[in-house]
């Protein structure tokens, strides 16, 4: 599987904030709609689901899953470019889940992908980026969460600006006007004794 | 929301077959990979999701979420022909789960798409069968389900022999190729006293 999501079996993934996990939160900006409640820490499962631990301040879970814009041309793109997660100088990571609209889910596919990538240039733009800043993407919409995508990101210190600039341009498009509840985490690798 | 899954929120849907329920199993029908047990009854659940009954032989679920291959043309098309779920003259029905191999999932967005319509006419051919069959689809496969699709059909009992000249057009397509697990089950609306 690619960080892309071109899984061929749903990957699910929880992300469990609290007082323990391997990642330290150092900031938390909302940027649409309600908050999330403030943790010191994330702690990250991969292809299961844990029960709430005692401490817990939330837990948010997606799966990681097919394309559902990316055109073979451009996962292709993606896939030369692009390095996976867990890179051992990316001690940097961002959480940032995102929901949408009612108007954005009440498009049909090709007026989506129109917004997505020919008006917004998601894909184009997220491209330029790579191999320095890592994503992976998880859907949560169907699991009936609060989010619709959970975006998870990993990059050296020395990218963070560049990340930044990421983020800004992908937030000045046209996609975002469907944006209408998104918190950005930011995160440190910081490995715990347990 | 349509019959389509052009809903603004994703509805969660749950299929449990057993003694009870208010559609009676009249046929089941293996086309490919395994079967499902053999049950009387399927009952369903909308808008959530009961435990297990105590006689239950199988329990599936899914979300009638956004629409993932279908343009606004079509969309329109479909939403101008078609009928709801629950007409009173639509006794009848077809539970059909469906899982779609490793191959499918691995195409990118634009290569399923010509499978499923340019090549395979799914849509095209489904719009010829409106109003009589009426159609909801429920997205699995994020939810860690055996099956990606449960695919619920409602007809009248003097439609039953379109209904089958239906599956034959679509089973006899390309898109097909990629369909390695599916039953076929009938039934028939049989309120019960509960």
């Amino acid at each position: 599987m690619s960080a892309y999501g071109q899984g061929v079996s749903p990957l699910l993934v929880q992300f469990r904030a609290g007082s323990s996990g391997g990642w330290r939160v150092t900031g938390m900006k909302v940027l649409a709609g309600d908050s999330l409640e403030p943790a010191e820490r994330i702690g990250v499962v991969v292809g299961g689901e844990l029960p709430a631990a005692p401490n817990a301040a939330w837990s948010l879970k997606g799966t990681v899953s097919n394309l559902r814009y990316t055109t073979g041309t451009e996962a292709r793109q993606l896939g030369e470019k692009g390095a996976g997660l867990g890179r051992p100088e990316a001690r940097l990571a961002a959480l940032i889940p995102i929901r949408k609209s009612a108007a954005w889910w009440s498009l049909p596919q090709d007026r989506r992908r129109e917004i997505y990538e020919e008006r917004s240039r998601h894909t184009t733009i997220g491209l330029e980026y790579l191999p320095a800043i890592s994503r992976r993407l998880h859907h949560s919409r169907d699991l009936g969460e609060p989010f619709d995508f959970l975006t998870w990101f990993e990059f050296a210190p020395e990218h963070e600006p560049m990340f930044d600039d990421l983020l800004a341009r992908l937030r000045s498009r046209e996609e975002w006007d469907y944006v209408d509840r998104e918190v950005d985490i930011r995160l440190t690798l910081e490995p715990e004794l347990q």
